[in-house]
């Protein structure tokens, strides 16, 4: 376990980012909230140690990636880029996952891959090799997850290198969820379509929280 | 049901193709073998046929997609293009279910999608608009849908026309499958990458048979 670990959620105030942090700080692990605004991360942060009774720092999104040896960067894909632009520096050495999942609005039933495969491979080439980019979290339904609910849904944990992938995988479970290492950072065009698909599927059969789930007796965690 | 309609398998001596043609005779369905070699595909039906006690037809690939309303196309990446030009003019006006997984060898853990966003639309775009092309079957292991075992992996199926989608999960069914509506034809890419993902997840985790399951209380079939 990761437990003694910094992790910095840049996108800490949304949705998906606001219910990891949750979770994380709920098993015990340091939070620390990232958003564009400081004090609203703050705020957030002061909020959320109240609730899990552990200490949450808040801070703008560069400075909360600088103090983490793991940053999760949680933001809509229309600003994967800037967000990560941003941090750049602060994280060079450090583990980013990225969990960006490349919706077009209006279109977000359909698989629209960015030119570079996927937006992990996207986050990789921002960021630069300094860096070890891993690819996770594409496809828990966030409300779900932020409601402190069983969430019947795997999280594909994807990256070039093995010992990286292993903390995401850890990350995963720390949230109460099954991680799977699912191979290279390129295969992230796999969970980041589904999102897309699994929106497709809510519609189609009137349901709200689709996940997925990986079969075959695998001897996890 | 379409048990009264026919079905040709292309690539039916294969190990997916035979493994669909099988299932699909043992359920009544009418099917008629393609290979290459015609000879080879006629021995195969025989065969076939004997085993299921239901009539099953062998014919060259594009004789074989003449005879048929829906034409599945079983074959491996590198032999989709020559495969589907070849009876290109044989299936203007039916359904042809693509199962085309763009593994690259020898990187075939590795997701390499191909410029037109995924096999499915290379098809789409070989055989032209008279060809309602729907995507399925990526994921489901060969060897255990061949051995007539319980095969714990849904069928994502995508295509522009909800009909016609709909005629591929009702054959997903008739094959023992739960299909699922999955939408638009591009979304075939959340499927065929997943396929390597699958193949690194055997591998990783030492089974040989991990499939997908999609979770959320779907009211199917």
């Amino acid at each position: 376990m990761t437990t003694s670990k910094a992790v910095a959620v840049i996108g800490g105030t949304g949705h998906l980012g606001g219910a990891l942090a949750r979770r994380w700080s709920q098993a015990g692990l340091a939070v620390t909230i990232g958003s564009r605004d400081g004090e609203r991360a703050s705020a957030a942060a002061d909020a959320l140690a109240r609730e899990t009774g552990h200490p949450v720092y808040g801070a703008a999104n560069r400075e909360a990636a600088a103090g983490a040896d793991i940053v999760l960067v949680a933001v809509p894909f229309a600003s994967q880029a800037e967000v990560l632009e941003d941090i750049r520096d602060s994280v060079q050495g450090s583990i980013v996952i990225d969990a960006t999942v490349p919706l077009v609005p209006p279109r977000v039933m359909r698989v629209q891959l960015p030119p570079e495969g996927c937006a992990a491979q996207r986050a990789q080439s921002l960021l630069g090799d300094g860096v070890q980019v891993v690819a996770a979290f594409h496809n828990v339904a966030a409300h779900r997850l932020a409601a402190g609910e069983d969430v019947d849904c795997d999280v594909l944990v994807f990256g070039d290198k093995r010992d990286a992938r292993a903390r995401v995988v850890e990350l995963a479970e720390a949230a109460g969820l099954r991680g799977i290492h699912a191979g290279a950072l390129a295969n992230s065009a796999a969970a980041e379509a589904l999102t897309s698909v699994l929106i497709f599927i809510n519609k189609h059969y009137q349901v709200d929280g689709a996940g997925v789930r990986i079969t075959g007796n695998l001897q996890t965690g």
